[in-house]
């Protein structure tokens, strides 16, 4: 199932829905419980698109996939997570802001992992139980502010820094999906999604060993070889095939 | 202003509330917006204490106080900032757990502020119309999961590694204040806010320019010298003259 969150062109309020091929059933209740059809239908081009929730905490893994041909090194006792605040979540076609002053940043297609139920210290076999879904998530970072000892949180913290969408596909196995990033239709990210160093399973057992995991929290899984630079003008793109593909343009704040 | 969250012996249903002296008077709606006054009236002794609010985000600043006679450094051009996840806050006398294997943990006393505005790109001239009050905070971590390369997420962000509390003051001048924290009642650390080197107008300004703040966002402002460890069994109490004293016990997960 592919769900989304849309308005309608003259309306301000954002609405659950499901969509079926090009057609928006819309839903009332909560995303990760009862959805009732109110018999609303829409056609997709009529609706413009929002990030598919609103995420509680957001939490990102670094350096997390080896690139074609490279033999993955074991998966480290400790990897490097970091947080992002709830400011960063932008929708599809939602501008990615340069701050003042950033002539470039870098972005980073990621899977990003919706969970659905509570879990605490779970093992990696639980792990697909408290999983609701996926979206594919931009990760942006502004290097210039990534601590000399070690900190990412300023650079990855700036507003529209995560965009996420276009769908959450509830029924979606990542293992052999395909991971894309393209910048003004050139690709620039295209991988396995196989080439992840810690599996998801793995990354939701080992993130509930630390916090306790809320319906609404979203995990971003690393990105593959490839990220890049991106520039006032630019447009990115990040697709995961089974998803669906993200695009976001660049703007210097005037 | 005094305000509170706390519930009634025999019930879950976790209410805001005025402290006047020893007297809780309950209200109905938001803390940030209109607070009606209930009429019903209880002495604080009769209720139990929660954390003061539900934050939206928690970003905290590390390496922000000089010890006494120190100089102050330079407020640094990048400084350090770290983010906790939501599940790491609890109330007054509730137990900080030791995760399993972790035999002691890093306690901070910190002055936190609570943000009632939103606020984007703001100055410090401007800091204090964005400022709802002031809480007390416990900023704890395991160190051995400081990631070496220097990210310190998951250390802090273990499930009841912020306490939070007893009240927030809304009416609070914290530049003359003293701070400190007891370890079973022995004095560990004792400073005065003062030797805080980016001051929180300064501080609030800075994490403006990257992240819009939002009612509800909480800020953690460094801690002074002397902050140490607890193990299973330690009672710690942090404690802002003016706000109040947060005391928590110390507990491994049996």
């Amino acid at each position: 199932m592919k769900l989304i969150r849309f308005s309608l062109p003259d309306r301000n309020e954002v609405r659950g829905g499901i969509l079926d091929g090009t057609t928006v059933r819309a839903f009332a209740g909560d995303l990760f419980g009862d959805k009732s059809p109110t018999g609303e239908v829409y056609p997709l081009a009529d609706v413009r698109l929002h990030a598919p929730l609103k995420p509680g905490n957001i939490i990102g893994i670094g350096k997390n996939f080896v690139a074609e041909g490279q033999v993955k090194p074991p998966v480290p006792d400790l990897p490097i997570f970091f947080m992002k605040p709830l400011s960063t979540v932008i929708g599809p076609d939602e501008p990615i802001l340069l701050p003042p002053g950033v002539a470039e940043v870098k972005f980073e297609s990621e899977l990003a992992v919706i969970i659905g139920r509570t879990a605490s210290r779970i093992r990696p076999d639980q792990a697909e139980e408290v999983i609701f879904g996926y979206t594919v998530a931009n990760d942006l970072a502004a290097l210039q502010f990534f601590h000399p000892e070690g900190h990412w949180t300023v650079g990855k913290s700036f507003d529209t820094f995560c965009p996420l969408g276009p769908v959450i596909e509830t029924n979606f196995d990542y293992r052999s999906a395909r991971i894309q990033a393209a910048v003004n239709g050139v690709m620039k990210q295209d991988s396995l999604m196989e080439r992840i160093i810690m599996p998801v399973d793995q990354m939701i057992a080992y993130i509930s060993t630390f916090t306790t995991l809320q319906p609404g929290d979203v995990i971003l899984t690393g990105t593959p070889a490839g990220a890049d630079m991106v520039r006032d003008g630019d447009a990115v793109a990040c697709t995961i095939e089974g998803i669906g593909s993200l695009s976001n343009p660049v703007q210097a704040i005037r």
